[in-house]
């Protein structure tokens, strides 16, 4: 089958690979519908994160039940399935806490790579969730998004307290940051700042809930959020970039007592701590437990109250990934759908 | 009147200065019934923290109101008051959120010092709370050390989300920490972790309803606490030292999804991005909010709930406040009243 592979920063390659078999009687072998190229896979692509070997790519699926395990009871052969980037049990007590991102027996959940025709995923019962019937072709982006980018902009707004009465502000406008305007706005946020300078990305963070948009990023950035709030800052604050320019911007966007969430891969961040202290600021984050989120979101999507797949501004055949490696890198595209 | 003032590291001396007057109309005079030395008044003692110049030292204070300015209404001379550290107007949107000690009109609540024998105390009615009646002698430690010590560790306790069903770890064994300890216990924690290898200390963090001591620190005490919950880590974790060892041993010893509060002063820490985004613990603290808690604290201190005062286990004349320091400083007592 064919294969996204990553051999070297900026190079990445469609190859043959050998057909993903069940190994574990928990797994399944899941055909994609649709899959795509992920913000975090820029770090290597960009040289930031090392590499150290030819890497097969992508962790966002949904598709089609071909094959399970011995073990798997909860999903089988023919049923369309939306799965997380890391496969969790889903019974250990860190799952029930909600937290299957950090599952006792947590694994990649696309170990072959995702950007793929077909993948196996460990721990298939407590990582899949099916879908009530098989999706219209037109909902199966959004179903795709609801993989990482929806779960993850979701957990953001959750960790960053986004509810009713509430300022949230949305550090980074990628497609996380973008998903973060969106959950904001479904978690009842009052009003919700964008901070973005991309007219593409403006109009589309207005359309999933934005009230505000600010242009300015750093310090400046901070200031117009203050001026936007009686100089307090927002009690919520989105970080959905990862570097420490945005994780001081989300942080001291935040008023006392606000939170912090953050689900930006944190590279060569370092959080100074008297600067920490006196922000007052919770700050929690991390890779996001979209399985916690996923029935919830399924349903919204499939009841047409949310279409998170409008994230996806390129679609190209899996076959020009490389292509789609190029547009996000040039950000010249939000993000980029991959058809199988 | 006696204040003592720090003039360089190592040296504390009891000076006249002038008695304290009303300079604004918001402000109170307090008579002093009892002060004490902090765990932070140690910073500048050991160098750690430069002084730029002589300082009044002392934060923590109770005592009778002498005068108020004219503006005062809600506490009125005679009274027993008790006062954080932080004058806060208990009015404007962060006080009504319950972060006093990021009130937007914050000032020192003891600008000549509070290890002095008078006081004069800025935006009284936001920053006092009056006790039922005059208090007898035996609940004055208590009251004292509901100013800050215990405040702090309440709100550490808070802060790491301690209650019923939880296992809380605390790390630091100073009066801060070991409050910590009493304040879980009264918020209903199942088991209480009390890291420390100070008999005395063990001791009394035990008769404040700790459950398990371990003497192991930074990485052997991340394992003790993993050892002790069933290789999770705790639900909620107290942080009342501000190294960057005792941080990273209290977001090292919560499991994923938990909560650690943090209050020690946070000097010369640095957070590292990935390990803390791995955590996925939620981090939250900064100088407490004494204000907020002031009310009930009062009231469990006068109906006998509880007796933060046992964490002062030396008592001074104001006079021999250089030997409180030095007995602090060489660990000798846990926390030191000093008599005006």
């Amino acid at each position: 089958m064919r294969v996204a592979v990553m051999t070297a920063p900026g190079e990445v390659r469609v190859e043959d690979r050998a057909e993903p078999v069940i190994v574990e009687p928990t797994d399944a072998i899941v055909r994609l519908a649709a899959t795509c190229v992920c913000g975090s896979d820029l770090w290597p692509y960009r040289g930031v994160e090392a590499l150290d070997g030819p890497r097969p790519m992508g962790h966002e699926y949904a598709g089609v039940v071909e094959e399970v395990g011995s073990a798997v009871t909860t999903v089988r052969p023919g049923q369309f399935v939306v799965g997380s980037f890391f496969a969790s049990d889903n019974t250990c007590e860190i799952c029930r806490s909600g937290y299957q991102s950090a599952c006792v027996r947590r694994e990649a959940a696309a170990p072959g790579g995702a950007q793929a025709e077909r993948l196996r995923v460990p721990l298939a019962d407590g990582t899949l969730v099916a879908t009530p019937d098989a999706p219209t072709g037109d909902l199966v982006p959004s179903l795709l998004a609801a993989s990482d980018v929806l779960g993850t902009g979701w957990f953001a707004a959750v960790a960053a307290a986004a509810g009713p009465g509430k300022t949230v502000a949305v550090v980074g406008d990628g497609a996380v940051g973008l998903l973060g305007v969106l959950a904001a706005k479904q978690l009842g946020a009052e009003r919700i700042i964008a901070m973005s300078r991309h007219e593409s990305r403006q109009k589309l963070a207005l359309e999933f809930g934005a009230t505000d948009i600010v242009v300015e990023r750093g310090d400046a950035g901070v200031a117009a959020v203050k001026d936007l709030t009686g100089g307090l800052g927002a009690h919520s604050v989105i970080e959905a970039v990862g570097t420490q320019e945005s994780m001081m911007q989300a942080i001291n966007a935040t008023r006392p007592g606000g939170h912090v969430g953050y689900v930006g891969v944190t590279h060569d961040v370092a959080l100074p701590g008297l600067e920490l202290f006196f922000s007052h600021v919770h700050l929690h984050g991390g890779p996001a437990p979209v399985r916690r989120f996923l029935p919830d979101l399924i349903d919204r999507i499939w009841t047409g109250q949310i279409n998170p797949g409008r994230v996806f501004d390129l679609e190209l055949p899996l076959d020009q990934a490389a292509a789609g490696y190029q547009a996000m890198d040039r950000r010249e595209a939000i993000k980029v759908l991959l058809r199988p």
